[in-house]
């Protein structure tokens, strides 16, 4: 006989896949409007996604889920209501539970308000960034921010406003945790990158040359049988900024970006998603539906596409396999340059302007300084209008640079004006996770070198799909980080990874 | 000032408007699941599918849009209750109340329980076709029949319960009309047939050759360039089968199938399906979510495919154009063989066990086969079991030959597995329809094969836009054929156009 908490349980899983269907279609959607949609389509489109948006929030927050949730558990309290449950299906009503409390509180016509708004700032930030002018996207840059000011009263929090945003990304992230981290790791990053200056820049010349794009999608496509990537239960495609978006388990896809000039754009953007794409297939698909088949945060999930695009796809071992082949496949171009010549190049260190153009070592100071200035106007320490002084003044400090401009300084993200205020820590968070996830990979397989170098990667995947992908939600991210590697998360595993590389390719140890 | 019956049409307007935008996320989902999703995301979808149908059809026949309905017309009676409207909007009342006393006759018990039955058949169906094996077969197809006739219940009809099946699919056609019109057709097109193999059957070997599957795919793209179909709003990709799905006026979608064997089967298909996308685009956009932004029947959307792939498609003019430019495409399989070799080659008539490889002569015939047996099915005078005799009998009566087996007999069309009953007819109505239209057309254009010569295709388009596709569903199928031609619907041009073209080309003149 199946016990009545089993039914209600059961009723509620119903309920919640099917917003999970709904859900999916809206990947879809998304998906489709990057990849294949006619140009013309725009319009349309746009009206589908909101009407799918608008039913799911209606759903997740209406009395039908409300209804079958408070059957199981008390949602003032979170006490549950019958103990004869199995702890896993004690989490997922743990994280249902959060996950209504979170998506109820902000009243309808907030919600409503706030998407037109950023519909209408994206555009005119597109137009501002094309001229140049900040000045036509501050009174939308100050609307945004006023309205994430409220967006936090509405959430709630207990120190700082921001930590109300973060957590919308990274759940359970405060600010008192990650200011600390942060500001050590941009002491260590701006003093190593200084460090590195003082060292004659490699040449990457050769990398910058026309490259056939059709032979760029093959090999890209090789790695990823050679990662044993399944093709049927995924597909790659082409678009202007790659992606990862998953329908399913069994329906994950990306894309990336090909450009006729250089080679490595593909390959590392290839790498980057299918680590996306790895943790969403990895998700353990009978519970799809359930917070256990969701990733934990976006710092989780970045850590799983840097750990393929860096930690792995940036290693000595992946390209003894992989250069030769490369070699071959472009060899008028590529065999006359030496392997060592060739990593060289794929690590070259140097201040930029650009976040999405730059490298692995500088990368998270583009970060440090988008969160420094976040948490600023949020407490109103720093104003929306003194922004292109401000980012300024931090590029010097960080990067010992000046922004010629504000198209290729404040300008540059979509994200702000997309009302996304407190993702882009989740960027840095994820190099930091990987980190000190590898510490302990590296532990259990001493050998991954020598395996790579053949060409094995499959005990890879399988490392991360056990510890990692394969718990969905069950563990919050600190928790996730404390059980493997006994650690809260620091910065030390990042930059000792950086410092031990860079150090070696630099000459510096 | 807005009057309250503008308001109030306004509010039915915007809760349609939602359906139109769950329905076109629907076409995506059947779209993307013919050309691009991973294999393995099967299951995934089908859940997908049926949760957006749902919704569909909650929405349709839902409290919601019945009061907005009810506001503007009585249910029961069809009087309008406010004249303040305009004739457009009066017609779009219409449509709409007939769609939902349509869409609310049948029980939702019984709907959950035939799509059951189906999706369970279809399956049954395509191992029993490979296998050969009705008797597998037999026991679903009963059921559909039974359920189908207990669905003509709950449509309810007047005269024979084949009439409220055929309305699904071709609104307001009824048995009585059909059956003598459809008889007439088949005498006149037995007796042409015979006239036809007492001639030598003519050659087509040359295009039973290999040929490169990218320029087939390039051919297909430059003729609907040249049929100026606007790549903005529209995409052809490949496909098993080829399909047309319109998500928008502005976002339709068809896909063609290219072999490396045979050469006319993309072109032809790529004509075929432009022709419905063509209708899809022409539908009046500011309407999208009323009825008057929808196609009137299968039937006149069949008029549309066939238009392009027959009546233009095969045209003397059409390749009067083209031929040169497919034999500089296939230089070395083409240069030798001359126009009127071409020209025969593809108006080869002959009896074939299979639909969708008939010629353009006998297609029909295994239309009306199909449509007299499920009219016999429908009355009782036919038992399922019966049915691969009836086949059999009927295919040598109709075209003089034998299926060896059920594979290639009545087993080989999904349609009846999947509860498609009264869809057939829409075939044949279809070839009816266009060239009773094309009649009233060249009266207009005397010169259309002139200016069709000189690769002018854009009149021909535009005559369709105005006189069929911009209606959307403001006029019958009968109604539109009245306007168009002055005349009810009859077999008589089609026979014509037919005996016109093939006596000569068989010289039978």
């Amino acid at each position: 006989m199946v016990s009545s908490s089993q039914k209600d349980f059961e009723r509620l899983f119903e309920i919640s896949k099917e917003i999970a269907g709904l859900k999916s279609v809206l990947e879809l959607l998304h998906w489709d409007q990057e990849t294949y949609m006619p140009k013309g389509g725009g319009d349309a489109r746009s009206f589908q996604i909101a009407i799918v948006s608008s039913r799911i929030h209606k759903d997740k927050t209406g009395q039908r889920f409300k209804g079958a949730l408070s059957k199981l558990i008390n949602l003032k309290t979170g006490k549950l209501k019958n103990p004869r449950l199995s702890y896993a299906q004690k989490i997922a009503l743990r994280e249902w539970r959060k996950d209504f409390l979170k998506a109820t509180k902000l009243p309808n016509e907030f919600v409503k308000h706030f998407s037109e708004l950023t519909a209408k700032a994206t555009m005119v930030w597109a137009e501002a960034r094309k001229k140049n002018a900040f000045s036509e996207f501050l009174p939308y840059l100050e609307k945004i921010f006023e309205m994430s000011r409220k967006k936090a009263d509405f959430l709630g929090y207990e120190d700082h406003p921001y930590d109300a945003l973060l957590d919308e990304f990274e759940d359970g992230m405060t600010t008192k945790r990650i200011t600390p981290l942060f500001t050590r790791l941009k002491k260590k990053l701006v003093s190593f990158l200084k460090e590195i200056q003082t060292k004659p820049r490699m040449e990457n010349g050769f990398l910058q040359k026309q490259f056939s794009k059709e032979k760029q999608i093959a090999f890209g496509q090789n790695i990823l049988d050679t990662l044993k990537l399944q093709r049927q239960f995924t597909r790659l495609d082409e678009s202007d900024h790659p992606f990862t978006q998953s329908l399913h388990p069994t329906d994950t896809r990306f894309t990336t970006r090909v450009t006729d000039i250089g080679l490595m754009s593909n390959i590392f953007s290839v790498l980057h998603e299918a680590g996306h794409a790895f943790y969403e297939m990895g998700l353990p698909a009978d519970y799809w539906g359930t917070p256990l088949c969701e990733s934990i945060s976006l710092g989780i999930h970045e850590s799983q596409s840097r750990w393929w695009e860096t930690l792995i796809g940036k290693s000595k071992a992946f390209w003894l396999y992989f250069y030769p082949l490369l070699q071959a496949t472009f060899s008028e171009k590529l065999n006359h340059i030496s392997f060592d010549s060739f990593y060289s190049a794929i690590h070259i260190a140097e201040p930029s302007l650009i976040r999405v153009e730059a490298d692995e070592l500088t990368y998270c100071l583009h970060i440090l300084l988008r969160f420094e200035l976040e948490k600023s106007l949020l407490d109103g320490t720093l104003k929306v209008k003194e922004i292109p002084e401000a980012w300024k003044e931090k590029m010097n400090e960080f990067l010992g640079i000046f922004p010629p401009d504000d198209a290729r300084g404040c300008l540059q993200d979509i994200h702000w004006s997309s009302g996304l205020i407190g993702y882009f820590p989740t960027y840095a968070l994820g190099n930091l996770y990987a980190a000190q996830f590898f510490e302990v990979f590296e532990t259990t397989y001493p050998d991954w070198e020598t395996r790579i170098k053949q060409g094995d990667f499959s005990f890879i995947r399988e490392w991360l799909r056990t510890n990692i992908h394969t718990h969905g939600r069950f563990f919050s991210a600190e928790e996730l980080c404390r059980k493997i590697t006994k650690k809260a998360l620091s910065e030390a595993p990042y930059m000792g990874y950086l410092k031990n590389k860079y150090g070696r390719l630099y000459g510096l140890q």
